[in-house]
């Protein structure tokens, strides 16, 4: 009972994920996402009070597949400057798992700016991952590997050229190797920090 | 006459503005925008074929202020790194103009994922842009004051550090100093761009 309540709740995401995607969010009603995961309304909503809850499941469940591929890079890395061309090196992989999700999150960010009750959802990520990579970039001024910077705005800036590539790539994904695209901006900025010997 | 033709359609261009920055483009209607800017439908569809219509001309609008600024700052500026510091001093002001319709181009952004045929009024403006940066920073390596990097791979790093600082700085404005942290990101990239003399 307590792997089909699990299977039942599998498929009414991975079925939204795909109608959001393919349709939009806004565009997507709860009804078409039943349909398309073969479960009744009355099971939806068992499982989700909402179809906000729906997405914000999705973004979270993203965000953690994308924390624990950082924290293994980061425990693997000789150094802070390290970690950070290897994150780099993935972002083709975070092109390939988001290039579907990412316009159904414009979208949604986009709600978020007229609607109050759903930005804390939106905005606690980006917070999250400032201040992940400012305390990633302390540690390197710690370790010596990089000079003093502002940790807050260096990460800042990190996050706002991780968002523009993806939003790029996601809008035009033929127009440039945004994987090469990545690796050169980050390592340009990389240039400036690290600390030379 | 025809000063009272260019009243109404100025006038349905700064209602239009207001209304979508407000409410979002999908959400107002035509006959919202006729209401604001005070003319009948009939003067509206005389003016313009659709709601569309506005939202590119509001768009293209604001994308010509922009490449007039940066003409300007180019032709009194000594050298590419000066143009380009003077250019990253501008956002502040960007953010200003910016503010209430970034929203608005964010959505139109997404719905062009789904809707081709405005497709090329979304993808003309970013890759415009990227010529223009390319082209500029060819322009100095061939003076002499960058060193030799690929040119259009430089511009797409510098236009997606842009935009994901305009979007954060839109979503989060009171989250940070976004002029500073412009004028900051910028810089690194800079550092590691400008020749060392």
């Amino acid at each position: 009972m307590q792997q089909r309540s699990e299977e039942t709740r599998a498929s009414i995401l991975s079925a939204a994920l795909e109608r959001f995607s393919a349709n939009g969010y806004e565009a997507t009603s709860v009804s078409q996402v039943c349909r398309a995961a073969g479960v009744s309304k009355g099971a939806f909503y068992h499982h989700f009070p909402s179809k906000q809850a729906v997405f914000i499941e999705l973004l979270e469940g993203w965000l953690a597949l994308l924390d624990e591929q950082f924290k293994l890079v980061r425990s693997q890395s000789s150094d802070v400057p390290d970690a950070l061309l290897t994150m780099t090196s993935m972002m083709g992989e975070i092109y390939r798992t988001a290039g579907g999700s990412l316009p159904m999150f414009l979208e949604f960010w986009n709600q978020a700016h007229h609607e109050p009750d759903i930005w804390d959802a939106v905005i606690a990520p980006y917070n999250r991952y400032q201040d992940y990579f400012a305390s990633m970039i302390q540690d390197g001024m710690d370790e010596g590997s990089l000079r003093q910077v502002n940790p807050e705005t260096t990460a800042r800036i990190l996050v706002a050229l991780a968002v523009g590539l993806l939003l790029q790539g996601v809008l035009d994904p033929d127009g440039a190797d945004w994987q090469q695209v990545s690796q050169a901006g980050f390592q340009m900025v990389l240039n400036d920090i690290i600390k030379q010997v």
